[in-house]
Order: structure tokens, then sequence, then C-alpha cells
């Protein structure tokens, strides 16, 4: 038997049915072996360093009828599973040729401080080794598929772009993907317009518009809470329709959107953050008839689907931060405890940037 | 002066707000001039032979806030227009070059007898002569997109195929553009499943069902009238999940449709009848977030937007046609008086495949 060390864990004590609570987290304290468990030959025993905090995750604490993997409510599983930083801290001799102690990895893995991952095969090994490990958990991970798609936008036939990112509680232009689809999109020679604000009406809400505009360069920004007619808001900044919508929102944003949209328009279908926390069920888009009348393409991705153009997204990414051509901006909380009231500020809208949580720094 | 003559007209009499009826749409007979009036030098005269029904003439009745040429109500233009079959009586010489008296061409024109044309580069020349005039307000215009739109899906990834054309209150995969896509998707290789029904569980909705399996060819085919649950009933049909789904219904469809999707899958958006008629406002699809997780792609479209692709659909077409590769059903009424009861049949299921008015046969 190896050693064993105290392994911290978040626990899901129940189901979300609408809102979620920190009460619906709790923290415990188990044990693991430093030891890879014999028939666990291909196996790999990580030490997590960031733990994303991200969106998607209240749909998997719902359980719903989708065909995503939810958490189930057993011993075990109830883990919560995302996407973590990791370093690999012991191995098996069937994948020390991929893998090697002390290696530097990314991928999807629990809310806990060390974790068995038992198909390494879904790892990525940690390439710039130059610049801070936590853009592993966005820049140079979550929006992959977002850069394709923005970029596919903008060469076939762009004029005008809308990419607003908010929510009725909170998640905005100001968040981990909007911040950078809107920056894309103006390297691309877009005009860009990008939504924020938060539950209050609130000087903090007022900080976010203005860094869209003064931080990340947007054409325009606009705080939604002051918008109580989002058509009449949309018609404000686009004069003649929009042609791209990258939506991350959902619900009546997206109907505001359909009925402003250009003919041959495009809604990149990337999250639905107002539909995700507060409502008993999904508020439905009752305007679908505009993308028949306007011939609107409307497309859902994930990143995963996405992974065979990450070496080409990590070269070009990688040289616009270097040279500062891209602006990234993070909010980071320290240690595997804060990561409950960190998701809930998440759909509070109390996040600016990219919200991580340092598990431990290497 | 020229001669005047007769001219018989459906108007509306009032914009649609729930349900279309009869008493919608009045006759009245008003006159013409069989002479182009001074300062219209490119516009032909066109008497009209054949009338096409088709469900999104609703939409024109019902003054929505759409991107599309409502009917307004004035003394003229409340005329209700429609593709129709148009045979030139009188032009002038500007256009004479493009249009000789008692050519047939066709293109979108008035529900009435006579028309006066004024943007005659809108229409198209009747290029085959073997085949039934009428075919042009179906087959041969109809299903332009409709058919670029299933062969490209087929080309590119297709095992499974669905196409339903149903709606709650009876337009179906028996319909006019149902029972083509159906049968080109057929010819393409794809599994095949239609679904129709209509008001009541009649004799006539099993007709259509036996109609879509033993005439047209489907592999399957069911009565959704005898389905309380669209998402068994396609779960039944299909174990592993749709691939495609040309969608001429919306609303509730479209939903079940979305929850059984298989990834990558495409949604054609061509029509929504189950939301033309009988709603206060539409019905919202509530379960939008099935395409982000299965990246599933929905794309409307209207036929006018692929013209290009004419000469090319023409040319297959026209040969399945005579090699009797493909079967085309036609629901004819008699007369201009009878289009608003063909209408109204219509929303109520009514009709057997293409429905149409003989306006004047030639």
């Amino acid at each position: 038997m190896g050693e064993e060390i105290s392994n911290k864990q978040v626990i899901l004590n129940n189901y979300v049915k609408t809102s979620v609570k920190e009460s619906d987290m709790s923290l415990r304290t188990s044990k693991i072996q430093i030891k890879i468990p014999s028939g666990c030959d291909d196996a790999i025993l990580v030490k997590n360093l960031y733990l994303s905090i991200d969106p998607f995750i209240l749909g998997l604490m719902k359980n719903q009828e989708l065909d995503l993997p939810s958490f189930t409510l057993d011993s075990r599983s109830c883990l919560m599973n995302t996407y973590l930083w990791i370093w690999r801290v012991e191995s098996t001799g069937f994948v020390s040729s991929n893998f090697k102690t002390g290696e530097l990895v990314w991928g999807f893995t629990g809310w806990e401080e060390y974790s068995l991952i038992k198909d390494p095969d879904q790892l990525f090994k940690v390439q710039d080794k130059d610049l801070p490990l936590s853009y592993y958990t966005g820049i140079l991970e979550l929006v992959v598929r977002d850069y394709a798609e923005v970029m596919h936008a903008c060469h076939d036939s762009l004029c005008w772009v809308f990419q607003v990112l908010l929510s009725q509680k909170g998640s905005t232009a100001s968040g981990a993907v909007g911040q950078l689809v809107g920056q894309f999109a103006k390297i691309a020679g877009c005009y860009v317009v990008g939504s924020a604000g938060n539950k209050e009406k609130s000087a903090f809400a007022l900080m976010k518009v203005d860094l869209l505009k003064n931080k990340f360069g947007f054409d325009e920004a606009f705080n939604y809470k002051e918008e109580h007619d989002y058509n009449a808001a949309l018609k404000r900044y686009f004069l003649d329709g929009i042609d791209i919508y990258f939506d991350n929102v959902g619900g009546k944003m997206l109907e505001a959107v359909l009925n402003n949209m250009r003919l041959n328009g495009r809604v990149a279908l990337c999250g639905m953050i107002s539909q995700y926390n507060s409502l008993e069920q999904p508020e439905g888009v009752h305007n679908l008839i505009n993308a028949i009348v306007k011939w609107v393409r409307m497309e859902g991705f994930f990143t995963s689907d996405q992974y065979h153009l990450y070496p080409k997204f990590l070269e070009v990414v990688v040289l616009l931060i270097k040279e500062e051509k891209i602006t990234y901006v993070e909010d980071i909380a320290e240690g595997i405890e804060s990561a409950p009231e960190a998701l809930f500020g998440l759909y509070s809208g109390r996040n600016v940037g990219k919200l991580l949580v340092v598990v431990a720094r290497e």
C-alpha cells in the first residue's frame, strides 16, 4: 500500500431545482493513496492546481434530461467535475511513455485536490510554459471553438457583428468567453457591441460596461439593466440589423436578436446562461419564424467538438497574447473551499473576466 | 383606351388574428384594361391560370411584425398575392425582347383573373412543355431549395433522415412539400419517416399515412393524432436518434425532434404550419439547449434564396418525373371563387398533396 494523504473534495448534496445555492454543495475531506491501484494500469494520479468555474456546470447539477453527463448522487461520483489544471504525481508503466511524473497537463477532472484519472488519453499537455498556467482554464482552452467560429464567420461575409453575453442574472460580455470572442471579432475587422450588467443597476455594472469599451476595445457596450426593451436597444446599436450573434445567453435576448437579424445572419449557440439558473423551466423562444424568413443559420457547439483545431488555435493565440494584441482578465479565488461561493457568484454576475479557483500553486 | 374586361378578385376583408375563416376573404368583380397603362413601359399584363395555395400565406394575412410583405388593407393592395401560373396577354415595346404575347411564365402575382406585373424581371419562363402546367406551382417550383437542402444534407453525412411535415391542425408529410422532400431523401439513400393526420382521427388520416408508405415509398409513417407523446413516437422510429429533420411544422414537434436529435444533427427550417393558425401567439421552443449540447445546425430558408440552383434542379427533377421515379399528387380546386375555401381547408388538413386552384385552363 502506498502513502495515504488528505484530499479535500466539493460534494453535491442534492440536485439543483432552480437557482444554485452555496448550501447545495459541501466540503469533505477524504483520503487518497499516492499510488495507482492495481487493475488501473492506464490511470494516472494528478494533483489539481487550477479549477475552472463555468456556467454550464449548473446543467450538470440539475440532472436534466439532456445528453450531458449529469452528476450522480452516490458516495463517490457526486464529486463535482470540471476542467482543472493538473499535475501528475504518480503513474504505472503502461502510460509512462505518454506522461511523466511532474509533467503539466490539463483536462476534465473532479473538484478535489487529487484525482485518479482512468482515461488519461483525454488529457492535453501544457505546450507553452511562458504564459501563466491558469490561462489553460480559459483563453488557452475554453475558447478554441469560439475562436474558430468567429474567424469562420468573419471570413465568410461579415460587415457587422453582434456579440452579447449577458443574462438576466448577470453573466456578461465581460465574462470568460465574452471578453475574448469580442476581441477576436475586432481583430477580424468586425463592428462589435457587447452587453453587460448584473443583478443591481450598480457601479459594478457600469464598470463592466466601461471595461468592454475601454479595456477590450469593443465599439459599443451597454448595460442591459438599463434597457427595458431589448429590441429598442439593439435597434439603437444596429441600424441595419445584426449579421452575427454570439449567444451565451438564450431566452429573451435571443428573441430580440432574431427580431433584429439581417438576411443570412448567423447565430453561434454557445451557452444560455439566462436559462440555467432561477427558472422552473426554460423560457421558450417564440419567434423562430424569423430564422425562416431571414434564412438564418443557428448552430450549437461545445468546445470539445473542435479539439482538432487546437494546435492551430494555440499558435495564433499565444502570439496575440505575447504581442499584447489581446487583453485577458482573470477573476481568481483561492483554495478549493472557495469553489462553491465562486460558482454562486458566477450566476449572480459578480465575476469580471474568467473565473477560476487556485487549488494549489504547482 | 383599350378594351375593358371583367376581373374577379379575392379580397382580404380584415387582418386575421388567430385562425383563418372563409369570411376573412370575399370575392369582388372589378374591371381591367387589356392594355399596358402609360408610364408602365416595363410592365406586362397576364392572365392567371393556376393559383398555388401555400401555408405561408396566413403569415401575410396576419400583419405580423416580420420582414415579410404583409397584405395592406387599402382599396387595391388588399388583393391577395401568391404564386400563380400566368399567361401574358399584352406588353409594351420595352419588354418585348423578354416576353412575347402568349408565352407561359410563372411567378408571384395576385388572387385574381388578370394581373398587371410591374416588375416582370422576377418571372420565370416555362421550360418544359411536356409536363402539366400546374406542376409549376409545386414540384417544378416550390421545392427548389428543399431539394437542394436534402441533397446537400445527404451527401454530407447521412445515415438517417427524419422528414415530418405535420401540424396539430393538419398539414402533413402528405402535403405539397412533404411528399417530395421524403422522396428526394429516399432517392439519396435515406431512411425516411413521415407523419400525417388531420383534425379528427379519421379514415382520411389513415389514408394519408398509407399514402406516405405505399405511394411515396417512405420507410415508415405515423398518424400524429394517435400519438399523445411525440417523444415516445420518435423514439420508436429512431432508436439511435435523428440526423435530419425537415421542419414544416415547428412548435411541439420541433421540441420533440430536438430531444431526439443525434450529434451534429441538422434541422432545415422550411415552415411552421402549427404556428400559423389558431394561436394567439406562437408557442415557444423551450429546449434549444439541445442545439448546443448536440452541435445541431438549424437553418432557415425560403425557396426564393436558391433560384440560382433552378436550372440544375429542373434538369434533374423533370427526368425523375418522366422516368416515373417520383410520384407527385395534386389536390385541385376549380375557379378563383373556390380559393378561400381551399385555403381554409389547407389549415384543416383537408388536402392530400399539392393544393392549387385552376383559375383558367390556358
